[in-house]
């Protein structure tokens, strides 16, 4: 699923019980620093941009950054929502996990379409 | 051990067999669009001369970058040098263990001099 996609990059969702995106570069730059500096800084704007809007509608118990890349090496960032009663809070969600949990959320088409409306217009 | 500080963040040594930093801010946000425009932008850049030195100096398969404080709510960049012969590549670092690794790198201590003084110059 695409949520969001303009020329530099674009945001799909990652299959899971938490509102988790990855936020993609078109060029599969390897390490962050090989972008260019004017990629860096619209990475970390569309990053920002994506957390507030997690927690506004999600009011998750923490947001999660991780950037990756051992598989396969093209730049791109996650971002997930957090909950203390999530499978494996407080770990990382690749770390041990610590319960069976059925999250009861709002729904992800909805936060989909409002980062997707809040990109077009701050960007 | 701590490798850098200035009036905005500092910089500590996580224990682990791979090159591995925090960069913390002093103020304890605990989500990065807490934190203020310029001190935001600070530690992006300080990210970004720390990914580089560590690539310049350990040439690594691949940098991890990640972000959580689930335990600690307080704002915290780590960056990794991750390795393929590491215990945990190419799972995150809080994954699943892949094997027992001797890890023969340079000395911690001469990047940390590096870092020290790149940071130093460059900010």
């Amino acid at each position: 699923m695409r949520i969001y996609e303009d020329g530099d990059i674009f945001i799909e969702r990652e299959a899971s019980e938490i509102p988790w995106v990855k936020i993609f570069t078109h060029e599969p730059y390897k390490e962050l620093t090989d972008a260019p500096a004017d990629i860096r800084a619209k990475l970390w704007r569309v990053y920002e941009i994506t957390e507030k809007e997690m927690l506004e509608y999600y009011s998750p118990k923490k947001i999660n950054m991780a950037s990756f890349g051992n598989y396969l090496p093209h730049l791109h960032i996650h971002v997930m929502a957090r909950f203390e009663d999530d499978s494996f809070f407080p770990e990382p969600m690749w770390g041990k996990k610590q319960r069976e949990s059925i999250l009861e959320l709002p729904s992800f088409e909805e936060f989909a379409k409002r980062l997707y409306e809040r990109l077009t217009k701050e960007l």
